[in-house]
């Protein structure tokens, strides 16, 4: 134990451990701050104070009146590379992109190879969430990186799914223009994708996103 | 502006925009509580709670009796990814290898391209700090993430080296055994990536770090 550090972060450090331990699993409740200070044998400004730094993690959310319960997507924040510090915002978006052709080809192949017919389903949904979106006008950047994701979710990784939301950032204002120029380009190539993987023909889904994401580059340069 | 949200969160942002557009730099020291406090037109109780938010994104580090300062790389915390949160453990080792399997490869390859004089010395120091941990029979996990670094920076991506220490995660323990067994084949295998790289073979550099990463695969899965 580090006695330097404060109670509120290591009565934090205490309640991850139980999220963790899978005493509080994935959407549920924890219990309240009356109930966590006995527990933990802290005062309850203690409990609020741990509660604060878990949410600011977002391993835990609080709901006004509701109470505080443990994330979807605990401890995966907006931001985790700190990509808004980074010094050189104008290149940013070529080199998410670069890092998206690195990964993304690959992830569409192991796809083809693993995915189940509920991985299917999803990538289907997402797919059609995309084209609705495209249809009303709608800037769909969202429903495009869970499109991607459902394809990430395909390779049985557990890992490649929360790759997704970090190397589709939208911090950079350019990259949502580009995603909503590219309407027509996109339904296509991300029909082709989804074609590959559910026929499990994985060079085919490896190149489809290739070309899905060389259409992306070629516009970030001609800018 | 959001009314719900608590006041010291606001003041957090405040401060991480001024971090943001670069009024702090990197490493440096914030005003005081005092001064940030009459700056911002809050309590400085406010102000402290804010600090503590923004230590807990690694955003700023807080060091006692000298002050609060900018951190080295803001905003990248341990296991942004949720790791620890995931609910198969024994699987996340060899996901983390397959992750690192589609994109370390990629990145020699880059490097090979990209490198300049000065990340080859960064590469060749840290592959001998690897080297000299391996004799002095430490554990070289550290180090061996930071020879990987130096060539994810060979890149000259701003984005890859920050992907580097989240798909290096030791938070398996099992990963740290299995680096500490490799040993003659972690120096062999190093100095061929750094060899390839130094030449500017790109090909070569793609197949040495292949050839490293396939000898961590075998040794998991005989485990």
């Amino acid at each position: 134990m580090d006695k330097q550090q404060p109670l509120s972060e290591r009565v934090a450090d205490d309640i991850q451990e139980m999220i963790i331990s899978q005493k509080y699993l994935v959407g549920e409740r924890l219990a309240n701050e009356f109930e966590l200070a006995e527990e933990l044998k802290v005062g309850r400004n203690t409990i609020r104070e741990a509660i604060k730094l878990l949410a600011s993690k977002n391993i835990v959310e609080i709901r006004r009146g509701k109470g505080t319960f443990v994330s979807e997507r605990p401890g995966l924040i907006d931001d985790p590379l700190g990509l808004s510090f980074l010094s050189n915002q104008a290149f940013l978006s070529a080199d998410l992109l670069e890092v998206r052709q690195i990964i993304e080809p690959a992830i569409a192949k192991l796809a083809a190879r693993n995915r189940t017919s509920e991985n299917i389903d999803d990538m289907l949904a997402s797919c059609l969430a995309v084209e609705e979106a495209i249809a009303l006008g709608k800037n769909h950047t969202e429903e495009d990186m869970l499109f991607h994701t459902a394809i990430a979710k395909g390779t049985q990784n557990q890992v490649i799914p929360n790759l997704i939301p970090i190397i589709h950032s939208s911090i950079s204002a350019f990259i949502e223009e580009t995603n909503n120029v590219l309407k027509q380009e996109t339904i296509t190539t991300h029909r082709e994708i989804l074609a590959a993987i559910k026929s499990g023909s994985e060079e085919q889904a490896e190149e489809a996103m290739k070309e899905h994401l060389r259409i992306n580059a070629e516009l970030i340069k001609a800018k």
